[in-house]
């Protein structure tokens, strides 16, 4: 299935409310239309658990309540999430580009859950960012409460994957604060993610993905999530060592070779540039960037 | 006011609920039972705004449905809330320990609000941690939204304070994860907070208050809120430049000195050890380390 967070067109100030899209960019099953007992938000399905996801599965089964993808506006699959975290240097290709080794462990650093961004939705640059700077990241979100759980066991703690844009202020990142990377990953709007949580059971491969960055049309970033140096199962496993992972979670996994600050000469990010991420079976989500 | 969250004796599985108390140690207005309109928990009356905040004084006042101190058991003040914001090096004497120089700018991280821990809960050592370490912080408690808000208006966006356990695996702080302190600050139970949260009004000056931490009974910390460098006001300003700040958000300012791994040698927690964390006018938690 694939999990979305829609308005209805003409309802811009509506809450977006939880639904089954049918395709990528396809029709929207109204489930809590069909299922009054289906929760509103994304968060709440997955707090609910195995039980809740049945009855998702039953609305959307039942054909009934289908909103046409034109009257439909599509927002982040998911907010409010008790984390965002993020791995860095995770793909062999991205390392190679900064002639640097591959981690022997994952490198662990956040985003607020503020920083969650809709598609379509303005990427801010606060005036105090100079170098803005893009990441398309695949994004696993969590489905069940995980803690010290092995690498074997991993993936039944997984409901699905969405795209995620890791927007980075570098200025912030790297040469400020002290070496600690969090405020030039944190700023509002700096994650957008969407346009749909798929489920695991439909990704035959979350491991084998195309996954590609384009600033204005122009092709940056082309790799594939084969190339991860982590992947998921490693991930939970090494995370769930420090902290507990709860349903709604989402860890981004990394951006693959490309992004802006490694270019020569650099490339940075400013008003106007319209960011698309994009990685197969999963979808595409825009982005436009306004200094404000 | 002294905002609390608390359960009766007996009812130890019961959800925490919002209540005022008296005194720091006092018994506790159950204003929820008083007037039904107010919110079960800290985060949503803070969410409420001031409207409920006048709801909350005035079933304090009617003093109606009062719990005995006795009765009830203290949680954390808060949990849930977006973020757990931290100031790193926010001390002249904590700075002057390390014969570092008095930062500029704050340096800020966070950890995952999953990191909360209530007063008189165990603190964790995770079998990974092998040098942890205490810090007692002041923590700001975020009232009102909060986005590019100038030092002198800063105030108005604070709902109260409260004490906070810094917990830090100080291996992985500064030996792992790549320079990033994220994962040696975040693990679960690293942020014991409470017992209140006090509001504004009733700290005649948050920056002039006695500060300290004993283990064991041994005060290892022992400074004043007078001697942070950057204060409440410029953390705000500083903080909303980069996120918006939201009711509920907790903030905490920094640890003096005293800290285990500065010793000479250094003193790492070990299980059995009861830390306190304690400043004057809001008052004074206790947690046990346990390896588990």
């Amino acid at each position: 299935m694939r999990f979305v967070q829609f308005v209805e067109q003409g309802q811009a100030d509506a809450k977006p409310r939880f639904g089954v899209q049918v395709s990528d960019g396809g029709d929207i099953v109204d489930v809590t239309a069909t299922d009054k007992t289906i929760p509103a938000t994304t968060l709440d399905v997955l707090r609910g658990g195995d039980a809740v996801i049945e009855r998702v599965r039953a609305a959307v089964e039942s054909k009934a309540n289908v909103i046409k993808a034109a009257d439909a506006v599509i927002k982040a699959p998911i907010y409010d999430c008790e984390k965002v975290i993020c791995i860095g240097m995770n793909y062999v290709d991205h390392c190679t580009e900064q002639n640097l080794p591959v981690p022997k462990e994952p490198l662990v650093f956040s985003k607020f859950a503020s920083s969650i961004a809709d598609p379509g939705a303005d990427i801010i640059k606060a005036p105090v960012v100079e170098k803005l700077d893009f990441e398309v990241e695949l994004a696993v979100v969590i489905g069940k409460e995980a803690h010290r759980v092995k690498a074997a066991e991993a993936m039944e703690y997984v409901a699905g994957y969405t795209v995620a844009h890791d927007v980075s202020a570098r200025d912030w990142q790297l040469e400020k604060n002290g070496g600690q990377w969090l405020i030039g990953k944190t700023f509002d709007t700096f994650a957008p993610i969407g346009p749909a949580i798929v489920t695991r059971d439909d990704l035959a491969d979350p491991h084998n993905l195309g996954i590609r960055c384009r600033v204005n049309g122009e092709t940056m970033q082309d790799s594939n999530t084969n190339q991860l140096v982590f992947k998921t199962e490693t991930i939970i496993e090494w995370i769930t060592q420090f902290v507990t992972l709860k349903p709604g979670d989402i860890i981004l996994t990394g951006t693959p070779p490309g992004v802006g600050c490694f270019r020569k000469p650099p490339v940075w990010l400013k008003d106007g540039d319209v960011v698309e991420v994009e990685i197969d079976s999963i979808g595409c989500i825009s982005n436009t960037v306004r200094e404000k």
